[in-house]
């Protein structure tokens, strides 16, 4: 195992009802901003659960925020948050909506340009408005930890930032609160949270023996419950058992003394940055290129996985290898996100302004072995095709 | 899945020479107190360690705090504490060192009368001097929690308090440090670790996939390394991984959303304020009597640890929760904690003693249906001799 430093300060309430408890964790003398996107939350009662929750706290809302939080609109929000001396965000909504809430908590305390904050990937933050979210989508795992991809539209370049001040103080999830997302948003989630797993398990083997358990177990239980939330999207213990996976998956837990991977995840916020392809749609395309293309590297976990997880027992290593990956991406397509560049009509010449993004970003040393190289990722995207 | 919350602010520094970050944690200008055991930190290099670690700051010790720590040696280090007006603690040990580390980060800023601590189960407490912890014993999870036992010698009451005040600051987990241990020390390690498991884990089932999957691979990991800490104990990961695996069997994970036994914690109390057995003992002894006594209600989670775990597929209902106490027993034999009363030279006669003090600390309605009883109490006892 290898050294770690492991520090998670965010409070969780889980479960039905628990939108109630935000009056627990907001002072009441507070000036908070309500941050949400498309506005789903004022027609599914959400919305209305939160503002009874704040009965007697001054409140200002912003809406409006992205899916891949465009820097710009977030700008717009910092000035609107600076103008109302607001003291603490009330993120409501998924993980753009909570990721571009660490942006602006962050930016309005911000001295310098707030570009900086992508730029330097928030090493300058030296303080932020305190931060709550009220998680609606199972997904991202931003809700617990420190991280946020930003995305500047003008540019299409997506980044991200990260620092210690943007942790939530506190984060609700109510697995109710996702009842009445469309099936393309629970997939996605299913598959982003299979992503964050396997991004710090499929490596080398450290002989991390906890970490590599409570891994397996992330993914057993999205393999066992995430074609149910498709079919049944009401069934209370498939939606908890989700939401609770996809905050584990990304909150720091599964990476301590082991090393990750995390190319699919790097070469993907290109893909979205210039094509809009979902995150998940494009972890979905990456994951499977990566692993065929790196198969020797990941020999020993792959077929840990097969043994431990997809119980694959049959076949030589080869065989084995090419098992999981067939059984992975079978997995993605059953959740409704199939796994080629060509299933969202993008063929060999996206290749080149990737390649160009990554080399621009200097995103140059991917993976566990810092040995992906642009060349390498035009071989993965050929895999991909 | 039930609903909770949960929030755990301990800062984790894990691995060989980590015991260097203290200097990164504590102030420049801190009066601290070191705190350790029977002095054996003296002896094998952890104490020059720390020291070393401590260049520039000012610093006392305080020595001698027993397994189960006593109240009156802790109440003396409060009064050096006062005196020497002391503004950090650091814990140097294992889990008593830290439990009463914990009394005196409290207690040093208590108001009222010390034993109104315990009385009161912590609820009392408004602040407590910041404490770090160096482990140097895998087993009670106290260096991530909020946790501590305290024993009043003069009266044989071990009891216990909490508090979220007394959440280590920091806690440096160095698996050499362990190195040096008794093996009677390293068994005890693994069972008290393996009961804190299964005291939130072999209950009734609540379909909370995470949290099982979870506790099924601490379980896993403890079988698989126990006894090679015993045969080779320097062998690091080994060390590593139990050590790791305590920390998470008692950080709050495991207990999210499902229901607690805690039945064999609550008698074997009574079991080491009266009779001097090591906490693990306790535990051994009472465990597998608990498992026989309810064995009903636990079926189904005894039959998923016999499945998922233990591998046991043969024979039907009843032997296989039979086959699972025999193996979870003869695991603790193997890592030389005897599972019976009388390798402990106890009988009968110790019954009617441990339920008056049951029921003179009011611990009369225990296990995850609170309705195990002093008459159940009894029938348990009689099922350890």
């Amino acid at each position: 195992m290898n050294n770690f430093s492991y520090k998670n300060t965010t409070k969780i309430h889980f479960g039905k009802g628990e939108i109630s408890k935000i009056k627990e964790e907001i002072p009441a003398n507070a000036r908070v901003l309500i941050t949400y996107g498309g506005g789903s939350i004022k027609k599914n009662g959400i919305f209305d659960q939160v503002i009874d929750a704040l009965t007697g706290i001054t409140f200002f809302e912003f809406g409006g925020i992205e899916p891949n939080p465009h820097f710009e609109t977030l700008v717009k929000a910092v000035e609107f948050a600076r103008k109302e001396k607001i003291t603490y965000i009330l993120a409501v909504g998924g993980g753009s909506v909570i990721d571009g809430s660490k942006f602006i908590a962050a930016g309005t305390l911000y001295r310098n340009e707030l570009w900086e904050i992508i730029e330097t990937n928030g090493a300058h933050i030296k303080e932020a408005i305190p931060l709550g979210c009220v998680l609606t989508l199972a997904a991202t795992g931003s809700e617990m930890n420190k991280g946020a991809s930003i995305t500047r539209a003008e540019t299409k370049d997506k980044l991200f930032f990260g620092s210690t001040h943007v942790f939530p103080k506190f984060s609700v999830l109510d697995p109710t609160t996702t009842y009445s997302l469309p099936a393309r948003q629970v997939g996605n989630g299913v598959v982003d949270t299979f992503v964050h797993v396997v991004e710090q398990y499929m490596t080398y083997p450290v002989n991390a023996k906890v970490q590599d358990r409570f891994a397996e177990g992330l993914l057993m239980t999205l393999l066992e419950e995430g074609k149910k939330a498709l079919i049944t999207p009401e069934d209370y213990d498939v939606r908890a058992n989700l939401m609770w996976a996809a905050t584990m998956a990304l909150n720091g837990t599964l990476a301590t003394g082991v090393p990750t991977d995390w190319a699919s995840h790097m070469i993907g916020l290109e893909l979205t940055g210039l094509y809009g392809l979902d995150h998940a749609q494009t972890l979905a395309v990456l994951l499977p290129a990566v692993w065929l293309y790196k198969k020797e590297q990941k020999k020993e976990k792959l077929l840990q996985y097969a043994d431990r997880v997809l119980n694959i027992k049959q076949g030589d290593d080869e065989e084995k290898i090419l098992a999981v990956i067939a059984h992975t991406s079978q997995f993605f397509t059953d959740m409704g996100v199939p796994t080629r560049l060509q299933d969202y009509g993008l063929d060999e010449t996206i290749i080149q302004p990737i390649i160009e993004k990554l080399e621009q970003h200097k995103f140059v040393k991917l993976g566990e072995y810092k040995d992906i190289t642009p060349d390498d990722v035009r071989s993965i995207l050929k895999l991909a095709l």
